[in-house]
C-alpha cells in the first residue's frame, strides 16, 4: 500500500511540467464513463472542474457503499478534481458556464446526443466561444446513426457488440462480463482521443471534437475474432476457459488448486511437457499434432493433471513461469490486490479525504518515469471550490458587460 | 461499409495537422499488445516504423486465416505501418537501429521487462542515443516486482487479475473473457501514455520512459467492485446475467427472442414498468421496494415475461429505448457488425491491399471531427520499406563514422 502524497502544486517529484499541466478540463460528466476519463486527465495533470447539480451532485456520491459520509465509489473515481455546483437549467448559471467554456481547453460531457444543444451549447456555440476548445463526448452509440436517441448502459452494448456472444460456456448462453468494461473502454478511448487533439492544436491552432462510445469501443476489442469472421464469415465460439483451438491449454489441477496454463505456440508447449517431464508426448503418434491433442483433449489433459497433481499450486506457478511458460492462479479480488506484484506496482493506494478518513484505492496503471501520475487531490466535497472557480467567472462577467454597455 | 481512402500525404481531410503528424515511431512490438498500440498511433497520424527479424516477420503474419496470401489478423492490426526488417542479433543492425533511435520521437516494444537491455538498448543507451525519445513498454506484469521474469497471455493476466473471479455463473467456476481484453487494454494505456508523454516533451523539452502492464489495466477497471471491496473487505459475487443487487435487470422473453434491459435506477425502472403496463407493480406490497423486488425476482421476472411475449424482440426494444430505459439484444458478431448503427458509425472499413485484395477490418473507435482516424497505408509487406528507411540511416552511419576519423 502507498500513501498518495498530496500537493498543491503540479510540479512534484522531478519538477517537469506533466503532460496536461496548464489544461483546464471543464468536466460535466456524470456516474462512471465519463468521470473515468476525466480522472485520467486529471491524473495525468489536467485541472478537472467538475460541475454538479446544486445541492445533490453526482448521483454516484450517493451510490456504493458509505463511510465516514463518503461513497467510496466515488472518491475512487474523482480523484484530482474540483466540485463546482452550477445549474444547467439557470440562465445566470449557463452563463457562468459559458465564461468558464471560453478559459478552458477541454469540454467533456457523457449526455446522450442533444442534450448539450437543447442547452444552449450546441458544437456552433462552443467553437464560438472556443475556437481552441478540444470538446469531447463518451456516450453509448455515436452521435450519427439510427441509435442516437437511445440511452445507453453498459450492460446493453455488451449485448450488442458481440462482446457476450464470445463470453460464457459452448453449453451455455452468452454472459455480461461482471466489470463495466463498455463505459470504461469508452472512457479511455476519450481520454486517448481528447489528448490526440491537444497536441494537434499544440500543432494546427484549432480545437475540434472528439467521441468514443461504448458500441465501438468493445467492438474494436473483438480483435482476431472480427478479423477470422470477416475473412470467413463463420461465427466465433463460446469455448469457456478453454481455447477454441489450442490444446492443451486452460485450466488444470495441481495437489492443492488450479493452475491456468497458457501454452500458445510450439516452443511454449515443448517447455509445458518438458517442465512436467512429459516431453515425449509430443512423439506420441495420439498427440504429435495439435489437431491430434485437440481431438484427444480429455485424454491429454487427464495425464497432464496427473503430473500436476504430484506438486503443490504455488510451485507449478514458479517452476512453469521459471522455464518460460505464462503460468498462474485464479484469484479473487483480495487475492488480486494483495499480490505482491500489484503491491510492488503501487495499483492500491491510501488517500487521505479531510473529514473522511483515508480512502483506499486502485492506482495508476500507466506509468511515466519522469512526471508520474500522482493523486494531487482527494475526490472534492460538493461545491468545495465554488468560490475559487465562480468568483474570477462573476468578474470576468461583470467586466465583459460593462465593457459591452460603453 | 466504408471503403478506406488511400493516401500519401498525412494531411487529407481539412488540411490540418494530425495528432501526431511529424512523430516518428520506432515500433518492435509483436503480435497483439503492442502492434495495437502502435496501430492506435498510426491511426492518429505518426510514421510508424515496424521492425520485423529478416524473412520471418512478426509471428501473426502466419497465424489466422490467411487470403491471397495475407494474414487478415496481420493485416487489421498493422495498417498506417511501415516494415523495415532488421537482425535484431547483428551489430550493423544494430547501428542502424541506434541511428533510427537518434531521429525517432517514440519508441515501443512488448518485449519481456530487461531483454531490450539484453540487446544493448537500456534505458541509458537509450536516453543518450536520444534525450528527447519517449520510449514505452507494454508488458505483463510491469518492470518492477517479483513477477518481472515471468512470460505473460492474457487468459494468465485475466485470472490473476480478479477478472475471471467475477466473470461468470453463480454456480459455476470462474470464466475468462474471450477477448483478448487484457492486451488490448494494455496497449490502449500505453498509447494514452505515449501521447500524454510527447505533450509533457512538448511543454518542458525531455523524454521519459511510459509502461503500462497487462495486469495493472485490467486490475484498473474493477472500478466500483474493487471500491466496495476496498471498504467493506467483502468480495464481489459472479452473477451471470443477473445484477448483484438490483431487480428487475437482465434478459426477458419477448415473443421471438431476448430482450436485454437495465434499469439501473427507480426513474428508469418506473418507464420501464409504465411501457410494460405494468406500473402498479411498484405500489405492490410485493414489489414496492428494491430489497423485496430483489427477493422475490423469480416471480418478478415471470411477470414481467408474461407481459413481454405480448410483443416482438425489436418492437419492445424501440417502445423501451423510446421510453428511455436502456435496451438492446443479444447479437452474436455477424449481427453486430451488419448493425445499422454500427455500420452508420463506420466501424466496419475496406481497405485494399495491392495483390493481396481487399482487406475488411473494424475501423476507427475514436471519432476527430477536423482530423479524423484514416488507413493512410496497408499493413506492409515484410521488408517493404527497407529501402525507404535504411538508405538515409546507411548514409548518416557512414557520415557519422567519417567524421568520427577526423
Amino acid at each position: 500500500m502507498t500513501i498518495a502524497q498530496q500537493d498543491s502544486t503540479e510540479t512534484q517529484g522531478t519538477g517537469l511540467q506533466k503532460p496536461l499541466q496548464g489544461i483546464r478540463v471543464v468536466d460535466l460528466t456524470r456516474v462512471l464513463s465519463g468521470p473515468f476519463c476525466s480522472m485520467l486527465l486529471g491524473d495525468m495533470g489536467a485541472e478537472v472542474i467538475k460541475i454538479e447539480p446544486p445541492g445533490q451532485g453526482d448521483p454516484v456520491r450517493a451510490q456504493g457503499g458509505i463511510k465516514d459520509g463518503l461513497s467510496w465509489y466515488f472518491a475512487s473515481f474523482n480523484r484530482n478534481k474540483k466540485s463546482v455546483e452550477l445549474d444547467l437549467r439557470d440562465a445566470g448559471d449557463k452563463a457562468l458556464l459559458a465564461e468558464l467554456i471560453r478559459g478552458a481547453d477541454v469540454l467533456v460531457e457523457n449526455f446522450r446526443p442533444g442534450v448539450m444543444a437543447k442547452m444552449g451549447f450546441g458544437p456552433k456555440v462552443l467553437a464560438d466561444l472556443n475556437p481552441r476548445l478540444v470538446s469531447a463526448s463518451v456516450n453509448g452509440y455515436g452521435s450519427t446513426g439510427p441509435y442516437i436517441d437511445r440511452p445507453a448502459f453498459d450492460f446493453i452494448t455488451q449485448a450488442m457488440s458481440g462482446f457476450m456472444s464470445v463470453n460464457g460456456r459452448a453449453d451455455q448462453p452468452p454472459l455480461r462480463s461482471g466489470q463495466p468494461i463498455t463505459d470504461l473502454v469508452a472512457g479511455l478511448y476519450t481520454a486517448f482521443g481528447i489528448v490526440s487533439a491537444l497536441r494537434a492544436r499544440d500543432l494546427n491552432g484549432r480545437g475540434q471534437h472528439v467521441e468514443s462510445a461504448m458500441l465501438n469501443g468493445i467492438l474494436s476489442f473483438m480483435a482476431y475474432l472480427a478479423s477470422e469472421h470477416l475473412m470467413t464469415g463463420a461465427l466465433p465460439e463460446r469455448t469457456g476457459n478453454d481455447h477454441p483451438l489450442v490444446a492443451p491449454y486452460g485450466l488444470f489441477r495441481a495437489s492443492d488448486g488450479e493452475v491456468a496454463v497458457a501454452p500458445s505456440n510450439d516452443i511454449i508447449l515443448r517447455r509445458f511437457l518438458r517442465a512436467l517431464d512429459l516431453e515425449m508426448l509430443l512423439e506420441d503418434p495420439r498427440f504429435d499434432t495439435n489437431p491430434k491433442r485437440f481431438a484427444r483433449r480429455d485424454e491429454l489433459n487427464a495425464l497432464i493433471d496427473a503430473r500436476m497433481a504430484t506438486d503443490s499450486q504455488a510451485s507449478w506457478i514458479d517452476r512453469l513461469n521459471a522455464a518460460g511458460v505464462p503460468s498462474g492462479k485464479v484469484q479473487n479480488l483480495r487475492e488480486a490486490l494483495e499480490d505482491p506484484q500489484v503491491q510492488a506496482q503501487e495499483m492500491v493506494i491510501d488517500l487521505p479525504h479531510p473529514g473522511h478518513g483515508t480512502v483506499r484505492m486502485l492506482g495508476f496503471p500507466v506509468k511515466l518515469s519522469e512526471t508520474p501520475c500522482e493523486a494531487r487531490l482527494p475526490a472534492p466535497r460538493l461545491g468545495e471550490h465554488n468560490d475559487e472557480i465562480l468568483t474570477p467567472l462573476r468578474a470576468a462577467l461583470s467586466a465583459r458587460a460593462g465593457a459591452g454597455k460603453t
